[in-house]
């Protein structure tokens, strides 16, 4: 990495330490905003944020380890950077981030519980078997393993789409379109994934040590997923809230 | 830089950090002091200056890292100072500063996202803009970056005068001159920044690894337009409280 390629990563994962801790800060503040039903998802919005702080925050160490800079010289320590801090955080944090959309809809106890299960546990089976393949260096085995970890991710968007699409139809008008837009920000951002795994393997990135357009690939991809669509789901709170107390009201 | 010049570098950026940290306290705590239409402005500017406080404490510790200090002799380590704190903090701070103010003029949920989107998105543009620039070391490239990043700039500037005048006019009599004031303040504390970027090519400040002048520049402007105008938000929001139990007793 030359000097512009470090400071983009070191810039970068600065700034989704300082993103991810005002997020964290505006989820348990503006938590008593909203109505008491959907205060549990936004504590959970708050934790993956403050989860995500803390292992940008361990990253952020690890690189200013891994090397050392004099003047416009980078070179590498000899100290390993820790990429699987990616990994255990997403590990905690992908199966909430299901969790927070479901807890949002309000829907039947049964049904929360079961939606929490199935697409939790698919979405820690996509991280389990996405990380063989990020560790791995020769793209044979990158490809065996992103195509496993497809899987379930598939099975995820998929159930999003048809199952959960049946259940948005029984919300309130206000606050359906916002519904809609979090489930396709989950769709989207979480396809960025996928696509910045395989950069090194058709030769945009090369594969290395440490990967300056991956890191900064999977940085812009979390604060999408993490942050931006957490105000997504405080948003929905908010428009549930308001229409509970109009219906209060007009009652 | 002499041992005088750096220790006004040194000493400003620790009032910063200082600054920073005693009005995140400010608004956090006294956020219960406003009626909860008003809370979410309060809650973002303390966010602003946390965001700004985590910045001011990582440029202090670069300014540590790039220079030893020994008897009144000043010199460079070989560790670059990270200027680019400054921009990740902007990028960050600047669109919450203009979304503090729609917020505090609580407009019609559609008016404030449309407001939200448009300036915050030229704050953004402007900054980003701003960057290639500030890294420049000839004159004629921070001259063609400056022009650029002034055109979002000066819509901001323009839509806050008659846009936004025009929602100003519908204020409640108590909180109008404030958040005039806001507005004014905001133009005027933001003009610094463009004035500080020249700063190095009309010949005030020689351009180097790091200008003593600059910096001492920007944390001024980013005291009053970050600390200052918050407070300024938070008086607006007492105001308006205020003038909503006036309405209720009346009533």
């Amino acid at each position: 990495m030359d000097l512009s390629q470090y400071s983009l990563v070191y810039n970068s994962l600065s700034f989704g330490i300082a993103t991810f801790g005002a997020a964290t800060a505006f989820f348990w503040l503006n938590r008593s905003q909203v109505d008491s039903r959907y205060r549990t998802a936004i504590t959970i919005s708050g934790i993956v944020t403050l989860v995500a702080f803390y292992h940008y925050f361990r990253m952020f160490e690890s690189l200013g380890s891994a090397f050392e800079v004099k003047g416009a010289k980078v070179s590498e320590t000899g100290v390993p950077f820790n990429d699987a801090y990616r990994y255990v955080d997403w590990l905690l944090t992908v199966p909430l981030l299901v969790t927070e959309l479901i807890l949002v809809m309000g829907l039947s106890a049964a049904e929360t519980r079961s939606r929490v299960v199935s697409l939790g546990g698919a979405a820690v089976l996509m991280i389990l078997l996405g990380y063989p393949g990020e560790v791995a260096t020769d793209s044979g085995t990158r490809w065996l393993w992103w195509a496993l970890s497809m899987v379930p991710f598939l099975y995820i968007v998929y159930t999003l789409y048809t199952g959960l699409g049946e259940s948005i139809s029984r919300q309130p008008e206000a606050a359906k379109g916002l519904i809609e837009l979090a489930r396709n920000v989950t769709i989207v951002s979480w396809c960025f994934y996928p696509i910045v795994f395989i950069l090194p393997m058709i030769g945009i990135a090369a594969a290395g040590s440490i990967n300056p357009y991956v890191q900064v690939g999977y940085t812009i991809s979390d604060i999408i997923a993490k942050a931006g669509y957490g105000v997504l789901i405080y948003q929905i709170a908010v428009a549930k809230s308001a229409a509970h107390v109009d219906h209060a009201v007009a009652a």
